[in-house]
């Protein structure tokens, strides 16, 4: 397995609460935020303290164990105690709607209260074990992801990607960036373009920070520039991260990556998808299906908290796109990469 | 002819003078600055006090008018008088490279110098009266322009635009928002969706204040949502400005037009120019002939002052690209709209 070291630590367990990297202050500031309650983890995932999906799910399990934390001090009878955590689990997963590895992870949780044959103590012992086995386990999963990635980037390639599918949007490796991560520690001439993503800007802001800190270079770009750099025949390959992947393989992401897509195909320039199992939901049939969350008109009038543009002017902020599965050469996943027809080969994966 | 009155004046002889609106600090101000010399008009140019093609046309050629009041201070020969005011037109036409109408206008100011009978203030009067003259034929033909192009606009149709082809990209009413004011004077349903632009953000800052001006219903979207608006069928045309066209069509425009065309070619929807002859370079081939303006690293790494990234990241920032002709539905211009086969239809369109 790869043997990229990464600077970066987005999220961890330690002791009695959850410590995770401030990304709404990224790239002006890199420091650490403790979260301590239950509620104050469902604050950090909605106003995107932690973002990116497999980092929001880590978030949201960890979440749960702050909840059961504190309804321990409720002096609750064991049963009550299950049926409260239960009800702050579902809450805890309704704080984002796109990604589905939040679903995931708090229901991963769910299980252990459901199965625990524990008292309250023990509960709360066996959520947080785990959360941090989810954490490990959410390296893992990433370096495996980057390593059958690295092996369909060609040498010296640009890869663009756009939003941040890293380090920071995971427990510490990355998925999309993850690649990018054992390819490099094979190919020390591969290189990055980084959309920057409006309108929250984490190509600009999250990308380019946690890629320059690992010494990887990078180049950032606007979101209009990436077919003038293909047509140029600078980007050899696209990847991209996912919140959410229908069964057949249409794919949930960052609003822009569509477009990238679109583009790409255009230009005959492959365009992956990188993702764990975990993003993949199997309940949809389609990406119709699929929610896409409406952001705040501010995201898109405003930049570090100034206006851009006429006041009165209306404005619609989708947070996602979805793009289908037809534009799509192939989803990077943890044991191996899925291939067209998706609905047989997501099918297999899950098999196996 | 259109009827509809806009609020907007770009740029205005008067006196010994000319006046514009600086459009480095719209929305946050309207004003208009005086330019008093012509190494003023030049940097006024270069640092897109003023900007938008049809307008930095108009600029240069009052540029040339302030070159020769200066001249004439200088108590030179008329023929001295006259060989440095040629050398002075053609650095005035150096202050930016993409757009065409600036060598084009700069060249009609030339040939009023080279066809003059008067003596240094004849010259210097004809050089005043030519500009006005430009300035007045830029609205009207802007008026044609938008009359022809409002004919295929259909009835409540959404309109995508990307940067300024508006009434602040040129004298006072627009090519691309031309086609806008012309469409919505006759139907008070329609309304317009504007691209952000990224890196200098015209389509924020310029786009969504003229059209809210002149009352007209603007949403704001960033640069990567076109596709997802596409796909869900709330746009039914884009219509955008051009710098330079070539002789088969290919068009030059602001970055990041390229792929709004190709995500409007994916999702059939009609992609339409609007320019004036006087933006066609039937002197090209073909695009790949069209210098294209590299502009500073600060313009993508900075927003009003602040930087958005990594300092250290690497930056290319290519201030337009090319749309090749065959994403290219319509050229709407004061002689009608110019349909595939481009090479036939332009040679047409100046030949009568």
């Amino acid at each position: 397995m790869s043997e990229f070291i990464s600077k970066i630590r987005t999220i961890q367990w330690i002791d009695d609460h959850s410590r995770m990297v401030d990304q709404t202050v990224v790239p002006y500031e890199f420091k650490y935020v403790d979260i301590t309650s239950g509620q104050e983890m469902f604050d950090a995932i909605k106003t995107m303290i932690v973002r990116g999906a497999p980092a929001i799910g880590i978030a949201g399990a960890h979440g749960v164990v702050l909840y059961a934390q504190e309804l321990k001090k409720q002096n609750l009878s064991r049963e009550e105690f299950i049926n409260e955590l239960l009800k702050k689990a579902d809450y805890m997963a309704t704080s984002r709607p796109t990604a589905v590895n939040l679903m995931w992870a708090v229901e991963k949780q769910k299980e252990v209260i459901r199965n625990s044959k524990s008292d309250i103590d023990g509960i709360i012992e066996e959520l947080k074990q785990n959360g941090i086995k989810l954490e490990n386990e959410d390296i893992e999963i990433n370096k495996r992801i980057g390593d059958y990635g690295a092996e369909v980037v060609p040498k010296g390639a640009t890869i663009l990607t756009h939003c941040n599918a890293g380090a920071l949007a995971t427990v510490g490796y990355g998925t999309a960036l993850g690649v990018v991560r054992s390819a490099f520690a094979k190919d020390k001439t591969i290189q990055v373009f980084a959309d920057e993503t409006r309108p929250r800007q984490q190509g600009a802001r999250i990308t380019t920070l946690e890629l320059t800190m690992d010494g990887i270079p990078t180049t950032l770009i606007t979101d209009g520039m990436c077919s003038y750099f293909m047509k140029k025949g600078m980007i050899d390959m696209v990847v991209v991260g996912a919140d959410r992947i229908a069964a057949n393989g249409d794919t949930a992401n960052k609003i822009g990556t569509y477009t990238v897509a679109i583009a790409a195909k255009y230009h005959n320039v492959p365009f992956y998808i990188a993702a764990p199992l975990s993003t993949i939901d199997t309940s949809i049939k389609s990406g119709d299906e699929i929610v896409i969350e409406e952001r705040s008109r501010e995201e898109v009038t405003h930049i570090n908290g100034k206006i851009i543009c006429a006041p009165e002017v209306n404005v619609i902020n989708p947070g996602f796109d979805v793009t289908p599965h037809e534009l799509i050469t192939g989803i990077i996943t943890e044991v191996g990469i899925l291939k067209p027809n998706y609905n047989e080969s997501i099918k297999n994966a899950f098999m196996n």
